[in-house]
C-alpha cells in the first residue's frame, strides 16, 4: 500500500528547510532509522554530497540518519533494500534524466506501491504524476521521456502561483500553461500551493497544509479543493 | 547575410499586438509584399487560423500580406519561396516540436543564413539560439530535440524578469535558472526583457529597444549590457 507525502516544496518563506513539514514527517517516518536521500535535482546547480548534507542536517531533527544514493555502490539495491526515500527539488528534468540514466524509475516505482514510505517536495513530487508536463522548471538537459512514475492518477503543477494582480509582465501565467497543456492531453492537474501537500494512502489521496488547491480537468473549469478533502480524477 | 530581428515579446503591456516594433518591422521587411508566418508555437492553444488571422491584421497597418505556413501544400516549399518569415511566440517545445515533425529546421536556417527577412518573437527568438534550454516555457509536449537554429551564436531567455523583491514565492529566480544551466553547458544565454530585441545584420548583433539586456556566461558575472551595443560572445 502506497504510503507517500508529495508536498508542492521544501521550504515555505520564511522557515527553515523542510521546518514546516517535520511534525508530519515525524509520524509519516516513524519507526524509520535510516533514509534514503536522492539527490539528482540539484537546485541551483550543488553538488549530491552538498544537498545530501542540508538534507541531514533537517532529519537529525528528529532523529532519523540520512545517506545519499550516490554514497551507494549499486543504486537500484539501495532503492530496493531502503527502509523510506525522500527526492528532494530542483530541476525535473535532470532529477528525471539520472533517473533514466541510472535505470531505477522502475524500480522506484516499484518499492512505492509496495508500501517504502515516501517523500517528494517539488521536483521530487512532480515524478509521482503520469508525466513531468506541467514542471515550472528550465529544461537545461533532455531526458530520454517525459514519463515519470505514475503514482497518482494526474500530474503536479508544484509551487503552483495564482496570476499576479497588476502584473506588466506578458509571460503567461500558470493556468493558462496548463490550459495548454489539456490541448494537447487530458491528464488532470493539480496546482499545488507552497505549503500544501498530498497524503497519498493506497489510493486514497488527501489535500492536507494550509491552502486550497487548485485542479484542472481538460474542458473544465479548475476546481478549488479545500484542505482535508481526498482528491479525485 | 542574415536579417533578423529577435525579439523578446510580440506585446509590451499595454499595447496592441506587435504595435511597438511595427515602426522597425516596416523598414526590416521593406519591398515585402507577403510574409510567412509560422503559427505553430499556438498560444493559449489557438487554432493556427485563428493566429494568422491576429498577425494578419497587425500586418496589414504597414500593408504586408500575411499567409499562414499551414496554408501550403509543402511547408518546405513556403519557406523556400518566403519573401519574409515571421514566427510568433506561445509554447517553445510545441513549436520545436513541429518544426521536427514537419523537417523544415534545416531548411529555415538555411534560408535565414541566405538573408531571408525574419522575425522571431518569444519562442520564435527562442528557437534562434543553439538550443531551447532556456525557455521559460511548460513541457507540455516532448519535442524530438532542444538543438534550434544555431543562427546565433547564444541562447535566448525571452520575456526576461528580474528577481521580484519582497516576494515570498520559492520558486526559482530566472538568474538562478540560467545559473543551473550552466553548470551543465557553456553556452551563453541572454536575457532579453520585454521591449527588447536583437538586430542581427550578418554576423553583427545589436541589442535594441528600451531596456538592458543580462548577459549570463558560464563561470562568469552576468552583464548588463546597455540597448545599441553589440552583442560579443
Amino acid at each position: 500500500m502506497k504510503k507517500m507525502i508529495v508536498a508542492s516544496t521544501s521550504t515555505i518563506f520564511g522557515n527553515g528547510y523542510l521546518e514546516y513539514l517535520l511534525p508530519t514527517l515525524k509520524i509519516h517516518f516513524k519507526d524509520i532509522k535510516e533514509l534514503l536521500f536522492i539527490p539528482f535535482a540539484r537546485p541551483g546547480g550543488i553538488s549530491y554530497d552538498e544537498y545530501t548534507a542540508l538534507v541531514k542536517k533537517s532529519f537529525a531533527t528528529i532523529h532519523i540518519a540520512v545517506k545519499g544514493i550516490h554514497e551507494f555502490e549499486n543504486a537500484k539495491v539501495a532503492i530496493l533494500s531502503a527502509e523510506g526515500i525522500f527526492t528532494g527539488g530542483g530541476n525535473t528534468f535532470e532529477l528525471l534524466n539520472q533517473l533514466y540514466k541510472k535505470d531505477v524509475l522502475y524500480v522506484l516505482k516499484q518499492v512505492l506501491e509496495n508500501g517504502t514510505p515516501y517523500l517528494g517536495t517539488s521536483a521530487g513530487s512532480n515524478i509521482c504524476g503520469i508525466d513531468m508536463m506541467n514542471t515550472n522548471d528550465m529544461p537545461i538537459v533532455y531526458p530520454p521521456s517525459f514519463k515519470t512514475l505514475g503514482c497518482i492518477p494526474f500530474n503536479i503543477n508544484a509551487h503552483y502561483l495564482d496570476p499576479i494582480k497588476n502584473s506588466t509582465h506578458m509571460g503567461e501565467s500558470r493556468e493558462t500553461r496548463i490550459k495548454e497543456f489539456h490541448v494537447f492531453h487530458n491528464t488532470p492537474v493539480l496546482g499545488l500551493r507552497e505549503g500544501s501537500w498530498l497524503a497519498v494512502k493506497g489510493e486514497k489521496i488527501m489535500l492536507q497544509g494550509k491552502h486550497k488547491a487548485r485542479f484542472f480537468k481538460q474542458n473544465k473549469k479548475p476546481l478549488e479543493l479545500e484542505s482535508g478533502v481526498e482528491v479525485v480524477v
